[in-house]
């Protein structure tokens, strides 16, 4: 199985479904970054999963589909709406159908099965949880929504806390533990540790199932030489007093993680790392092509 | 003032605006058929009258908007949803924003003038009544909403019976009683008198303040040589017991309205429709160009 945040986790992902039978993988996605606009229900990181397993993401953003247009949002633009999360005309669809079958009483995981079904993702996607949990980014006085943070603001502001709305009122999604107990492997994909992975974790048994699994659980740095391959990761982590680089990472997962895979750039770090109780596997881990994921699925799936 | 249904109403009220000053109109537009999609809240009789003023409409359906796209449309096709009701990306926007603007504790009267204003419409657009009154269509056992019968079957079964639920805890929207009893002159489009101007007319007072009116009350035929021009007005007229004729519009009308407008080809009628106390016009009623429309605006404005 797979723990999932957006678009980091969608390349290793796409290379994943390549080395094992799709249909074995179950892959567990974020939702704390879930949020309404319009009314319409968005989960960002399950559609990134989602839109990149089904071969339709736009590849060169990550996220949305591609050669999308953006009629209905330039119009919403013109009535005066906000429109700087930018859906496009397809991608509105999906937000629609989504809004429309939760409206109809079916939970997000079924919803979410049912979006993959629709279009041809063989994985079985699961949201963490059923129940809403909202990450919220505290920077000094100011407290924003996750993607007011992220994608309004540009993910600019400072980071002095971050937390994670609903999480102790919410349980994993049916079926959640019970793979996490079952898994002779679990990855936890090179997303943010603490936007993408934290609202999973923080959820009540969450993180006492992954460290009481009997499965290998393997990690891949989200962070290469000090830096995040792709948002704020480096950042967020320095300031919540995590050290930027591959044994802050080891150090966010510890207690639940047996491996974990480095880019060569880090090699260095391995003695520290190794010092945590955490084996280390070093490898090219920056996904630039589907070859990329492939190979480095490959080396999750053999550590 | 004017009462408008959809296409028909709306290829008059574009002649009306050249011919009165736009802000000096009031238009009250039919809601009978406002129905929900995918959770949006639509009124496809108030978008015709706001596209068409704010030149946007695609003027060769009518309805819709000019050069839109159906993006978003095709993938909820894709996605299992249903897709009779043929909404364009940018016509989606529209349908999006009155939903917010709904949600957010806006009555509908408010969200219309909200729309007129971010299109440029100038005439006074207002929904017949703030509450929900919506047209029901009997088809011998068939009990059909109308979107159903009109859209989704394409207007083909027999009428039996039509009824306009909720119209009797309905009141007129704030303003149209006020406007009736002031205008010098009320226009009643030439709409569908049963399936546009009835659920009007069905709410409770405002058949009443049209007739005990001082202004001077002038109807336009939609039917013309025993057909509809558009829509299945004479059927429907036919099979509830009215002549499909300028007569039995004028039968219709009779109580509330001092003239009808009528066809040069219907022009035989004229001494069965003063009969019933109506005074007749006759001219060229079909509207084919803008030109055609302010000639018959200017006719309505000055019997």
């Amino acid at each position: 199985m797979a723990l999932a945040g957006g678009v980091g986790a969608a390349k290793l992902l796409r290379g994943l479904v390549q080395v094992v039978s799709p249909e074995d993988l179950i892959i567990v996605g974020n939702t704390g970054d879930d949020f309404e606009m319009y009314g319409l229900s968005i989960s960002p990181d399950l559609d990134i999963v989602t839109f990149t397993l089904a071969g339709i993401v736009d590849e060169e953003r990550g996220w949305g589909l591609a050669k999308d247009t953006f009629h209905c949002l330039d119009m919403l633009e013109k009535l005066g709406l906000e429109t700087w999360f930018k859906l496009g005309d397809r991608d509105l669809a999906v937000q629609i159908s989504r809004t429309d079958l939760l409206r109809h009483g079916f939970k997000l995981s079924q919803v979410t099965a049912k979006l993959c079904e629709m279009l041809d993702v063989h994985a079985r996607l699961v949201p963490m949880s059923d129940d809403p949990v909202r990450t919220k980014v505290l920077s000094n006085q100011l407290h924003l929504d996750f993607q007011e943070y992220f994608v309004k603001r540009g993910a600019r502001d400072v980071v002095t806390g971050v937390s994670y709305e609903g999480h102790l009122e919410a349980s994993p999604a049916p079926g959640v533990l019970e793979a996490i107990r079952r898994a002779e492997r679990i990855v936890i994909c090179p997303s943010n540790p603490i936007l993408s992975v934290g609202p999973m974790l923080s959820i009540p048994g969450f993180r006492d199932e992954l460290r009481r699994s009997k499965g290998c659980v393997v990690s891949v740095s989200p962070i290469v030489g000090g830096k995040a391959l792709k948002g704020p990761a480096d950042r967020i982590m320095a300031s919540l007093g995590f050290e930027p680089s591959a044994y802050g990472v080891a150090n966010f997962y510890y207690d639940i993680i047996d491996y974990l895979v480095i880019d060569k750039v880090d090699e260095f770090e391995d003695g520290r790392i190794e010092d945590l109780g955490v084996k280390v596997k070093v490898t090219e881990t920056v996904m630039k092509s589907l070859q990329d994921s492939i190979q480095l699925a490959r080396v999750v799936m053999s550590v």
